[in-house]
């Protein structure tokens, strides 16, 4: 059976496009693999889909026991495929942080602290001598626009940027004009219902004895979102009650201002004003020059509830 | 301050020599590191170290809250230095199973499942354009000498026995002549305690709710261990009581035959029957073609537990 590659549930571009391009390394490299995602294809990820002539990944929910699968953009148990503790994981391509993640056997594991996890495949194609198509250039191009928001985020390293403009050249595009559109693609929420734009791009991290879940949305225009406040408040408490979380920070992500203005809910709400130095008023507060999930709003709230 | 680099605790070959080895990969990367050790160089170690005129990495116990560090050959805190839960970790490099290991922030992790952590580094000189002296390839080769025991086990792969035959070459040695008195000066254990060989190369595992102590002794004549069996086992016991393992394994493989004899002591001592399709008699059992920790005790005894 082809072994599976995959990124983290709530798919978005760098998952959806690393598991292509993975998939594509790993069969000019000669093995048997399957591109697949845990999830529907967002506005933004269609986009570059489309632009690039790429098709979307097989659809899975689950794996099975002792399968063999490749993560990539992720690694913590709790993000990935049902019964992923019980497959066989040969190899993980990630950037994020290590956590609630186990192996019996030993594994192939790349991970480096850049933007995206496509930089690291730009990278593996070089040291494999292998070619990228444009389609495939095309791709790891819009996830790094995607994941660094046109380069504007924290995370982004001189690596991600390098890469980025080796690849716009060989996919034909002008980053800049090119990830505007993507992003703006991605960043409309009135076709969206409330429970659509709180679980859309929303991950749950283990923060000691603390469930936090951190739902994202990128947006052009904030107050388009605000305007829906208890509509959204209403959905996030059903979330808190029915999974138990004790602190669930939605953070409405301005892409052209590069801040974000966060709804903080759950009964560890109150830890958001230690964690950022802030104040909230009905629940809510900006947070200036916060674009990064990873790179910010995780570490400040986990250091916050330690 | 500088980043300390070091290996597991109750250091091997590869762990001391990969500390230096990585140290010397920064350090000409333009890094501030330096190498350290968790233990005790063994006399194994110390040929190897001797013949290549290296001197020992500085010896460490603990770590200290916000210490940048990097790991080579291992990942799993409770093999780690003191408090390495508090340290930042910048980088990994290994070829172990991942299990209780966790960061904060991104990381970079390079593992890969090939015998030893050196055959990864000498992958690492060639994608730097770092030039590789004879001395540092005395000590990789040594590394893979140590943990293949010169290719037997089954953990080698044909990276390792490529790495090997570069590296000999560079390092001025004959990897067979050269390996088997470093392997022999590490083998001797008439002037060693019952507590230094159960303790000398031993790693505690979780597994699931149990806690299971392996250790391993190489050596060229088995009766020499067994004729030690009482006083070996009064060690364990005083082990077992005074940390609470479930299950230790003292795993005494012969290097020329390529097999081993373990002696299993504690509550889930009959796991090893079910783990091996053996009979224990009077504690003991011959386990043939069973040489690597990793490959096979490791895992047959977590799925016999499970």
């Amino acid at each position: 059976m082809a072994v599976k590659i995959f990124g983290h549930q709530n798919p978005d571009t760098d998952t959806i496009t690393s598991a292509i391009v993975l998939a594509d390394i790993e069969t000019n490299s000669g093995n048997d693999v399957v591109a697949a995602r845990l999830g529907e294809v967002n506005a933004e990820t269609q986009y570059a889909l489309d632009h690039f002539n790429a098709a979307a990944p097989e659809l899975i929910e689950s794996v099975g026991e002792g399968d063999d699968v490749i993560l990539v953009d992720h690694n913590e148990f709790q993000q990935s495929a049902e019964n992923i503790g019980q497959a066989n994981i040969l190899k993980v391509v990630d950037h994020h942080r290590i956590a609630n993640f186990q192996t019996e056997s030993p594994l192939f594991y790349r991970a480096e602290p850049v933007g995206c996890t496509a930089t690291i495949l730009h990278k593996m194609y070089k040291e494999n001598d292998l070619e990228i198509s444009r389609e495939m250039a095309g791709l790891m191009l819009s996830a790094i626009i995607s994941d660094t928001l046109l380069y504007k985020s924290p995370t982004t390293t001189d690596e991600d940027i390098a890469a980025g403009e080796a690849l716009q050249k060989i996919a034909e595009v002008n980053a800049e004009e090119y990830g505007i559109e993507m992003l703006k693609a991605g960043a409309s929420t009135e076709d969206k219902s409330a429970e659509a734009l709180i679980t859309g791009d929303a991950k749950s991290f283990e923060m000691g004895s603390k469930t936090t879940r951190i739902a994202q949305i990128n947006v052009v225009d904030v107050e388009e979102v605000l305007a829906r406040k208890s509509e959204l408040t209403d959905a996030v408490e059903k979330e808190i009650e029915a999974e138990g979380y004790d602190l669930f920070v939605l953070v409405i992500t301005n892409i052209l201002e590069s801040d974000s203005t966060v709804i903080a809910l759950g009964s560890d709400a109150n830890v958001v004003e230690k964690a950022f130095d802030v104040s909230l008023d009905e629940d809510t507060a900006l947070l200036e020059g916060v674009v990064s999930r990873k790179k910010q709003v995780v570490p400040n709230i986990t250091k916050a509830l330690g």
